[in-house]
């Protein structure tokens, strides 16, 4: 038999997190031969919520339905399921959402608009509402699971589940945030295939709650991609569970700061978690770019070098190929100065003054390129602004998942 | 020993094409380790020329030096090298430039303004210009080559000569035109690191010789895309050579037409073969988009659908994988209406009215996707603009090739 292809970031344990504000759920419905493919959520109020969702003009039912119920931001039920995506499939694939929302509206007495629902999958096949309805049947009778169950039943392609954990204080008072998310094709700019849920235990309003994910999100979530495609299906839903109350004095921008930043640690973990588990990944690559004119300079030389499927595959081939950074900075036709752009492998120097660097050290690189973890360094001289993004190297077993896997 | 990698597009035979008005000289110059890298074509006289280059912001020298001089529009010699692309190699790349053109002018008796020069090859390491002038020296002395050399000498990775010829009539003047390229990674719209030089039999002035460039480069060159990387080294010229002159009478919209007819046909046969000499194809993608709302949203979503990772590993597996083509035409965010679109793979219906087809047919899809040409025929319903893009898959062979290969 082959030797099923896993991650070498795989993680040796995955964490088992303690939650609390909800229940889960997860069944093997029928859309996977084997593994969990459905996680219901049930939280033990409506809580608040704030969510993105892909930029895609040809969206999922899923994010279609999402969208138009996320005026209210209320969520008392979340119900994902992986291995069908629900995408590109007419009016049937909205008529099947109505049908297992309606079911389970129904049985969990809630409102219709407070049940969000996302999935993940091959595009185009029509979703069977039934294999949904049938566990909602049997659901109060289940045993509830935890969170890495969860993060388990929503992974596609991926090798391992995604799950990460914070706890902070204010003022006093413990605050838990976690989450989980999956991968790990068509991971691109504004989001891949690509579910993220993450839970805060604090009773925080939607304003809040929206601008802490509009806050982190584009050093996360958008700072990441594996193959440069983008999914019909992305979902990123940030929870306010619990009944941790900020008051009034403690909701200030101190407080605000607080939350952030544990936030950010969540989401840039579990954005790494997603670029790591990256189809056929054998190295991840970060690209650091310096000192550029503006932000969109930043990040539109910083993808350009990270999705060139030359850099990718020198990366891969453990080779110190600079020119290919240079091709791939060129094809942005950024206004740039070739003899202000310093370019380094790590803290290795390659290029400077507009040609290959007098003092560049190919022992050193060499080694250097054999890490688990490469590091494009550029600084371009010009400016003031900066951006990482992380991606991918491309191998020969990214072309076999994608080959063999109708996604 | 390992087979070599030929491009299963590679034809039979390669065509022998006579030609006037300049001399060819081919050499192993020694960038190469053992084929020729160097081409050197005399013209019997200064002619009128025409080119367009890379928007690459990190251009080579080779480009900087013909950019500069290309406002005489008027060449005498052409020297190109390949194995070194002489790009990114700071002031000395252009020294190099300047110390092997001055000695040409010199033994060539021509002015420095009248040599145009490109290299191709490896990004970053410093060109030696006396490789290029020891064969200056020996040039009068050696035998003239014929384009099918001149072809095979500017080739890097390219598994086979790019070259074709055509012949028409005005006003029963027979009127040769005739072509070489080269590829074929680094092959993107606005050009890859690709090369091209093509002669009319004519003598046309330069303004009907950039109106005839730029009439037929963007439905040819800048049509195709082997990986989406563009590189600092592209080039495309238009000689104007022989004497056979077209009176004022004949230099009229019919004559321009029956010249940029012929002209588009070298055009894309170059651009086609280039692309199907792509690294590692196994198989030549077709995307034809028809009835979009205008230009540019046609252009996007061809070009989106053509360089998808997904969809050119769906199209290596001989999969049918429709799915990953809605996802490609949703990434660009054009507005499109998913009910209105019609999908093809050659003439058999894949999704329509917003969902998979009714009409579709597994057998006759499984059998279509064998093919070595795969046409992805995508009409959108929504205007009147349509775009022909070319691609190749992406294969095991592109990940060798770029691991193995420092370009």
């Amino acid at each position: 038999m082959k030797k099923k292809y896993i991650s070498p970031f795989k993680p040796l344990k995955s964490i088992k997190v303690k939650t609390s504000g909800f229940k889960i759920y997860t069944f093997n419905a029928g859309y996977k031969r084997f593994s969990d493919d459905l996680v219901i959520i049930c939280f033990d109020k409506a809580v608040a919520i704030s969510s993105v969702y892909t930029q895609s003009s040809t969206p999922s039912a899923a994010v279609i339905w999402d969208k138009k119920i996320s005026k209210k931001n209320l969520c008392k039920v979340l119900i994902v399921n992986s291995g069908n995506a629900n995408a590109y499939t007419g009016k049937e694939g909205i008529e099947a959402i109505k049908k297992y929302c309606a079911f389970a509206s129904k049985i969990l007495k809630c409102k219709l608009n407070q049940i969000y629902v996302s999935s993940t999958g091959v595009i185009g096949e029509s979703l069977d509402p039934l294999l949904i309805i049938n566990k909602l049947k049997i659901l109060k009778r289940s045993k509830t699971k935890n969170l890495l169950d969860a993060a388990k039943a929503i992974m596609t392609t991926d090798t391992y589940p995604k799950i990460c954990s914070e706890t902070f204080k204010i003022n006093g008072k413990k605050i838990n945030i976690y989450g989980i998310a999956k991968g790990s094709g068509m991971i691109a700019p504004n989001m891949g295939t690509m579910l993220s849920y993450i839970f805060i235990e604090a009773s925080l309003n939607n304003q809040t709650l929206n601008k802490l994910l509009k806050f982190n999100i584009e050093n996360s979530f958008n700072s990441i991609s594996v193959d440069g495609d983008m999914s019909t299906n992305d979902t990123v839903m940030l929870f306010s569970v619990g009944d941790i109350k900020l008051t009034k004095k403690e909701n200030n921008e101190i407080v605000f700061n607080l939350l952030s930043t544990a936030l950010k640690k969540i989401m840039l973990n579990l954005s790494h978690q997603i670029v790591c588990d990256g189809e056929g990944i054998s190295r991840l690559i970060e690209v650091n770019i310096t000192n550029a004119k503006n932000k969109i300079q930043a990040k539109k030389i910083a993808f350009s070098i990270a999705e060139s499927l030359l850099v990718k595959t020198a990366i891969f081939g453990k080779d110190a190929n600079w020119g290919r950074i240079i091709m791939a900075i060129g094809k942005t036709s950024e206004k740039i100065y070739p003899n202000k752009i310093s370019l380094k492998f790590g803290k290795f120097i390659v290029a400077e003054k507009g040609k290959i660097s007098k003092r560049i050290n190919e022992t050193s690189l060499k080694k250097y390129m054999k890490n688990k973890i490469i590091k494009i360094n550029l600084n371009l001289n010009i400016g003031k602004f900066s951006k990482t993004v992380w991606s991918s190297d491309l191998t020969n077993e990214y072309i076999k998942l994608n080959t063999d896997y109708r996604s």
